[in-house]
């Protein structure tokens, strides 16, 4: 893959790298190695001194914690376009969390200390972590809004509003982006937890989940179920 | 109260502006007025244009989103030197969640607008501005983290922590710094679920509440319980 793999268009789908100037986008480009991890490889562990940020080419990356008793947090999980590792930078090149490919994931990689030395020799560059901070911070606050206010229900009716494409309302089939127990955990639910709150909304809702296979026979019933426990209408800006 | 304060210096003690030049910081002051707002007032509503950002100098201010039912999601509660509003300016001018007093609160406003020409005109300006929201960002991911894996009695258990001196370990008397139901709110719980969590945390470390007191007999009793479902070790660093 890294043979045809053209890194500088990668870096440019990224919301970190998309105001850059071509030539600040080609001296990252200039730095960057392209590597596949195979399901389950471990980039990096919460408070691992900090080498490399990673840009996601394909696949799947679940950021996580693990608890003093051996529980696992996921915090995000994160795709094609998206970038981690990058806020080390920030926190002197301290990784606040661990990720790990949730499944064959191909990344771009390139040095923090690059990054680092960018921000602060480059103000476009300061700007572009800014903004690409602030969407996460937006992202954190509904997250957490979430976990507040919504139930289980909800929260499984609100990742499965995220993955509809806003014009279609009725008989839509989504495709679950990765497997069941992964989005229970990003959900925040223990596999029990989710199994009940899953069928209690097939009951109010009439979504069919099979596999990783999900039909939603009207979106209005989904809406009305899910987004009164949150402050967005849908669709929503986000994923 | 705005005659005798000296709005430089306080505005010297936040983290987004510790770290910028006395002329820079002068710049701000004499943008700034100060007011204070009865418990209640609103400052600002969830996707309000952003006018001013505010530096608390006395009080408690509530960070809330309100859902389309009508239910408050308290996602932050803020005290002495702390800033909000500010990050209005990377999302287009709008604030991403509402803010209210918690109680009679005194804070500098400065126009969001003279915050945004300083971030773009000024280096160490954006940079500061980074540090800040990244430390927010670690913040909130441990939020995110303990409305995850922490039960109700553990998450109440690590709010006491996250106010004990760290040096004192035994027979340590704390005053709450809000009532207990916006405490309940801040943890994400609904005021039955405090108490019966509050109860629960009683029996399990001898913890004592009286009003707005609280006694902990005993740090490691209360770490023990409380730390494990964390990724943190007691002390933590933030609170």
């Amino acid at each position: 893959m890294s043979e045809v793999l053209n890194v500088t268009s990668e870096l440019a789908k990224t919301s970190l790298f998309a105001s850059l100037q071509p030539d600040a986008l080609e001296q990252f480009a200039s730095q960057a190695d392209v590597k596949t991890f195979d399901k389950g490889s471990i980039f990096f562990l919460h408070e691992d001194k900090a080498d490399w940020f990673y840009v996601i080419v394909s696949g799947w990356v679940k950021l996580f914690r693990e608890t003093l008793e051996g529980h696992e947090a996921v915090i995000d999980v994160l795709s094609e376009g998206h970038v981690f590792g990058d806020s080390a930078v920030l926190t002197d090149d301290i990784h606040t969390n661990s990720a790990a490919a949730a499944e064959k994931t191909t990344v771009i990689r390139i040095p923090v200390s690059f990054l680092k030395r960018a921000i602060d020799g480059n103000h476009d560059m300061a700007l572009a972590m800014l903004k690409s901070l602030a969407s996460h911070r937006k992202q954190q606050t509904r997250e957490i809004e979430g976990l507040t206010l919504q139930s289980a229900s909800q929260r499984i009716g609100c990742f499965l509003l995220r993955l509809c494409n806003d014009v279609e309302q009725t008989d839509i089939d989504l495709k679950l982006p990765y497997d069941k127990s992964l989005i229970a955990a990003r959900l925040g639910m223990k596999p029990e937890t989710f199994s009940r709150a899953l069928n209690k909304l097939r009951q109010e809702t009439n979504i069919a989940v099979k596999g990783n296979c999900a039909t939603i026979p009207d979106v209005q019933n989904l809406t009305s179920f899910a987004c009164g426990a949150c402050s967005n209408e849908f669709p929503c800006e986000t994923l």
